[in-house]
């Protein structure tokens, strides 16, 4: 949420029968309630290679992320996930588990990452990639990737690349994130 | 997020460089981006009985329910588990495994549902019950639970208790709905 001093909520305070602190628009007394935002996305595999897309927007522009973005009103994870891989991908997935749900507290940001498979090999990018491409894991981009948790999620995707059934994988312990996110 | 006619953000449009309508505030130019919102809770065993809490407010007051609700801003899904059941039902949690993961695309909703014991055979009514209980598994209350999604986990819980690690369940396919969420 964009909130500048000059207009929108831009008060805090606690509405009645709430018990934390909100933000109101003295201007016209609309509350707005804040809520973590849920971020989609997959590792998605095609012939034993990955599908990554090089970032064309900010942040991070430049850098390779998986197909994943903000969940839409209206919309399941799923359907999420899939449109997100057909916006910057014009890929279309076949869904194979929940691979990861990686919490970022301090963005309020909840990450659901499936993992998947290409339903037919076609590709190409979108308007917010500048090129999609399928690695080997041998040949993965690992130091020009966007974010943390698509290396988180690759990792995870290869410790259970054999499982059928996947129990979802939290935020690593122990893993220095290399950069701010 | 309540919308009035004559205050606050209500004019649809597509803000620029954005790709579909969010609602505008007339008065002060305020862009409200709705998100889809996180509901955390679990299942919570203690002794082979389940931890139930009777609403106290609406909807469904009377109702019985699962320790439950928004996640708040700044929070991983684990520790608003957590919150919830020490606000609602003043239990401290050991989480076991995220038991489901349901989606109420209709009214923007995804649902994380945790399996967890009592950390301690403690607990009592927060503000929002007017009861918290231990049922065993043979008298739970199936005819007064207060939602669809409170059902399915509790025979999420059934069919997993014994597992280790959990594959968390999507939503149920072909089980109806039996009253408005």
């Amino acid at each position: 949420m964009t909130v500048t001093k000059e207009n929108g909520p831009r008060e805090l305070r606690i509405p009645d029968g709430d018990d934390r602190e909100r933000l109101l628009c003295p201007d016209c007394g609309y509350i707005a309630y804040e809520n973590p935002k849920i971020v989609v996305g997959a590792v998605v595999e095609h012939e034993a290679q990955i599908l990554l897309c090089k970032r064309a927007i900010e942040p991070r522009v430049g850098y390779w992320t998986l197909p994943a973005g903000f969940l839409e009103m209206g919309e399941s994870p799923e359907d999420g996930t899939r449109r997100e891989a057909w916006e910057e991908a014009r890929a279309r997935l076949e869904l194979t588990g929940l691979l990861a749900v990686y919490s970022l507290a301090r963005i309020s940001q909840v990450q659901l990452i499936y993992r998947a498979s290409l339903a037919d090999p076609s590709f190409a990018p979108g308007p917010e990639s500048q090129e999609v491409a399928l690695f080997p894991w041998d040949s993965l981009p690992w130091d020009a990737l966007a974010f943390p948790t698509v290396t988180w999620a690759l990792e995870r995707y290869k410790e259970v690349q054999f499982l059928s059934e996947l129990v979802p994988a939290t935020n690593p312990v122990g893993r220095p994130i290399r950069w701010a996110e």
